[in-house]
């Protein structure tokens, strides 16, 4: 069951702190890109190596480190002492299988969230780890390569009259859970496009393959459960937090995401209804189908053998039989056995038989 | 599965804050109907354009104004800038899909709910969306077209001495919201009504209709629920509130729906059960007609193979078989025959196969 | 599904503070009677009319007012007039399918529960609506007609030195609660019973009408839950309440109801069980019932297709069969089948098929 | 369901605070055991009659009484009486019926428990009622007769150095709840060597009467359940209550129980899930038995009814049918046959079908 | 049941504080190895027997002392009187079947957890004991033979500058709880690997085996959801409880294990939803096979059937039967049979049956 557990062998034995990467290998460069913005500038850079990192908390206005990938333990270990990351916040980063969680730390905010895209193809629910440090005017995100979706908050921070240009990290941290959020509904909506296709061909014509069908999503669901629950606890204890990071008029915002997890999750639950109807109705369709074929049996095997027996009669070898002597017994047996498989023919097609 | 999500992609993408209609289209112009009342007066007035809006600050007494749609966003933003509303109770106006609740702003409350309706032909709940702005003199409700149920609000409201003429906005929201809740029993007694007429089908003569429609009903309660459950927190949140704009006095009015709000869910919950009831009986009358099946083909092959047998051995063409000889053989076997299908014929009536 | 939801539609479309009864028409008169009592004295009288209420007031000691019938709004509101009763309330005695609850208003308690009886005949839980509101002076109870099981509370007070003599109406308030929980327990054992004797039938000689009593027991467990689980509620908000109105002394007994609640809800918890484990049965019942019916096919098929296939080849007409011409060739063949067939019996009289 | 509700009907209808016993009848006498202890003494006395119940206030020590019986009320009233026991903590050590729970009074502490056995020749849990009155300097217990466990804890008292003995009443009320919770195990682990068996039993031959074996099990299940989940609840609030009567050092102890109880709770819900799991490979071994005949029928109607109707061919009488004057024609037919059968039988056996 | 409950009649009948080991039998001796550091030193040490136990308070820095085993009571006894353990620790200690749980004693913290492993031949979960005494300077662990999973910890205490060895004995409990915690996920790794592969094998060929795997799978999922979900409660409160022993810098890293116990709780339900799901799929499979199996049958007997009847009715010796006689009336009845025949195949294969 990959699909519920990464690689935790992977660290298996190691002591606690130690930094390691979890999750599928990688062989490219872990990138980082940094953004810098104030309400009047707007500037890209590229963070070619550690030591440009040293320079970073001279600059004025708000800072937005994007980490692409997390399998190189010493970048991450960099940013770490550079920012004076807690090794356990360190570990978490590198580790793809962390569930989502909030950490308040004395010098920042630790989020940890999940990227999730569904694959029309095979039905399969991909999660991607995303990462989230919040300091005053720094605010860090990792997320696996691949993930990438935060374009449109790039786009508004390039705008010069944004909202977003004013506010300060705690607002740009909304904006990129927003954007996570957001993109839960895009693939309930694939999924749910899937349901309702799967639903249309269980009621007309259900097979094999709609039953696997059926388990690939239930599971694909279970999947998308486990990665949605924890979010809203995260959410959650964020609202809660009295951390000075988060401004009173963000909270605002963030209560908003609250509601579309919310809303997320009663879909979640919605659509597990649904999918176990689903299953009813498919087993009750295998049924019937048999049903079917035992009375075809049924029919064929109540008309003929007894008409077959009647034949057997006539082709026994008594010496004395007198019906076989008449002239027109042959033709008055014909008749009667076509009467009588009328007959029973009808009265299946009565009873609705066939 | 749109039955579970309105139209999300719409939205994504689009930075918060933005305002865009998500929902169903329509061409159709936002309709506004103002009504102001004091205990004295009573006055119904078009709002034909934005600038008919600005006027209303100077108004004496309560006003009302119902919005009947919400698919142009620049007419919410027009309202939401008069009225000082803050950018996400706007976006949650124009999201038909956004789930009920209750928020508190600094200068009014915010309340969504949903109305439902049951098509009878179709089974099908249908979901409008509804929002409530309450302001310590003025009162904005949203409600998409064709959801008007609210015409039983203003005929009171047009009686000199009604109660409510006399009372504050908080008591129209709660009119308007007890107008919303009654509704519900209306569709959950149509929907009881079919779970009764289904149960007497199922009991009766089920078919492969029968289990679709008890489908289609599990699928409108599961809608169901993910509508009403939401209310019940809204109401719930509205009471323990200590806002300034409900007093003290109406809050009993609002415990009232919550009660029902509570006898809504269980009467939900009670539906469930018996669906659930119902699919086992369905489940159990397939099983049983196939076992009816089952025991025709039984009985007939269980009554002539051996016969057919005993046919079969006096077609045998021995040249030494002295029962072919005897000149009553014939009608000795015939009579025997007749005695051993008699007897097993008996047999599986009394045993009470057919 | 009437059994569910009472009437709501009556009541749909009203204002609320109207007074209309919902629920099942009657043509007869709402009786009332009333009870005066104290330590030395006891009484009781009738009031005819509207008037006599009026004096009630001037009265010493205690006195009870038992409202037969809720069917006649005039009364209701004269009485609550009198007794300056919320127009909630008021409603509230109305509506016989308001659900359970406890409510605190300035000058009173008002409790609502339910009476419930089991027709024996029919399997059908059926529900009474009754009321009760609690004063320093004076307890009015308000049920439906046909629901009066308070006869023995009345007994008590006829004797000179109950104890519920000496004490205040909230103890008079716990004794009517608990006679009406008292009164659940006889239904349950009724229910109980009804499971037990079909727990008996399922396990012996299950049969469709088995399967409809369990749906019907199972659809009256449903109904019961719903009524019983509020009443837990609403004696826990009574304990819970600081009301003068109950004595510190008297809480004790009615964490005594409370207790009693608890465990109906336990066995109601535990007959959906055993319910649910009954239709397991039943369903393996059909099962193994079709397993024994395919058995007797497939007996006497395998026994007698295989013979008939040997008496059909000496039924060929070959000019050229040995065997045909053998003199005892005929019994030999019969031999061999006897063997034959006996074997197989045999075989599968070992395999426990019949 | 006598197994979960008993004989309340003996009471309904009758006074709270009416002194009935509630239960099965018994003839035999009510029997009093008295023992005294202190660090240094201990003496068992009898309790013949009421009279002698009116010298224990005058001991010194620990006095505990043993009542074993509790269905002469008037004893239960007399001890009532000289302890000054609320009468409604009579009704409920007279009501075997009464679920575990913990009521403080002024002057006492009530527990009620239940003592369980499991008779392995019936697969019945039975249970009996059990109550405790714990005082200053004295402990009533309560047991119905036959549900003596306690024989262990008297033995502890009487070693003179048993730190028992230098304990208070609580220490002793503790020795007893713990001996009764465990029991408990001891019930458990006889029901789970049964459903051991079981599960061996349905994976090798299951049979009808497993089924109903497995039934009574659930059922009895959901018996201990309904016993042991309130036990919980009474050591719970045992633990939060601050009454003086319970020590700070006893909590610990009392601590223990609490987690011998969700042992036991944890247990049960085991056992729940695997007898459900259990049903599943039933219900499923039904359906591959089914299975297993239908193949047979198969396997021997499509050998030999196409060899049927070959020999059926040459069973006819046309007068020109070349074969049959044939020499070896009845021979290469046989030969045909014998390849044809074998043939579709070495296939049958190939598909694994018997 | 022996998965679930460990040997407590072992206990049954003793009074508390009684020092009897609970558990598997065992013969070798209890092993106790001793190890003492601080940030310079590092040393271990062998504890032949009691009395070098009386040295360890002299020594310096931390004392970690390994009891391997624990059914000899005496040797728990000792160290439980060295150490002043209160008495119901050391009983804990001694029972094996004791529940995860957390005690606060006034001079030491007490920690139970459980190591599991998991049998990959027999699919089962072990569960061995494993306790923990955290003083101030002096740590006690207690576990069962075989389950040493510590090693790594140990070793890192060995590094002269490992951050361990600059922690107090609460930073040491926790790397102890990590270990175990961090094996839990390599049995559910490999748990999940058993379910992927019985995935595959139900959905492409399952057989009886299949469902006995997946019930010996349900089961161990049951005994681990057992094991794990107290671990929670135990972190939880050690988390909660303001206890001197736990530093507010080691909080962090209990609150990491809190999250990674949340996770594998998260997987198991999920776990259990697929297995769930598979059995699901393993019921539909049976019905499909047999609906495979009767198809074949109703093809066979479908087509053979009514061209034995033909045959049958030439095969009858009426005199006057005017087909027989005619020169090609033999081949124009086989061709009109296999017409017959090849119509009524080409039928079936059309209608996809075989």
């Amino acid at each position: 069951m990959q699909r519920f557990l990464k690689r935790f062998s992977q660290k298996a034995g190691l002591p606690p702190g130690s930094l390691v990467h979890i999750g599928d290998p990688h062989t490219d460069e872990v990138k980082i890109k940094g953004i810098r913005y104030s309400e009047t500038e707007f500037e890209e850079f590229a963070v070619p190596d550690n030591e440009a990192l040293l320079h970073l908390q001279e600059m004025d206005g708000i800072i937005w480190l994007q980490v692409e990938g997390m399998h190189q333990p010493e970048k991450i270990s960099a940013l770490g002492e550079i920012f004076s990351l807690h090794i356990l916040t360190q570990e978490d980063i590198l580790n793809t299988g962390q569930r989502p969680k909030m950490e308040e730390f004395d010098n920042y905010l630790f989020l940890v969230g999940k990227i999730l895209s569904f694959d029309e193809e095979t039905s399969v629910v991909e999660e991607k780890h995303f990462c989230l440090v919040l300091m005053p005017h720094v605010i860090l995100s990792f997320h696996e390569a691949g993930a990438n979706i935060f374009a449109t908050v790039k786009n508004r921070l390039q705008k010069p009259n944004g909202k977003i240009r004013k506010k300060s990290t705690d607002y740009l941290a909304y904006a990129l859970f927003d954007a996570m959020v957001d993109n839960y509904f895009l693939v309930l909506e694939k999924i749910g496009a899937q349901i309702e296709e799967l639903e249309e061909e269980i009621l007309t014509e259900p097979s094999r393959e709609s039953l696997e069908w059926l388990h690939f999503l239930k599971r694909e669901l279970t999947v998308l459960r486990k990665s949605v629950w924890p979010i809203r606890d995260v959410i959650n204890s964020l609202i809660r937090s009295d951390s000075d990071l988060i401004l009173e008029d963000t909270l605002k915002y963030f209560m908003d995401i609250y509601d579309h997890t919310m809303q997320i999750i009663e879909t979640l639950e919605a659509f597990r209804d649904v999918t176990a109807s689903l299953f009813d109705i498919y087993l009750s369709g295998i049924s019937n189908r048999m049903n079917a074929v035992m009375k075809v049996l049924t029919v064929i095997a109540t008309i003929f053998i007894p008409l077959t027996f009647i034949v057997g009669i006539y082709g026994m070898n008594f010496s004395y039989m007198p019906e076989l002597t008449w002239k027109w017994g042959y033709f008055v047996i014909l008749a009667i056995m076509a009467i009588l498989g009328t007959g029973m023919a009808l009265y299946f097609k009565r009873k609705d038989w066939f």
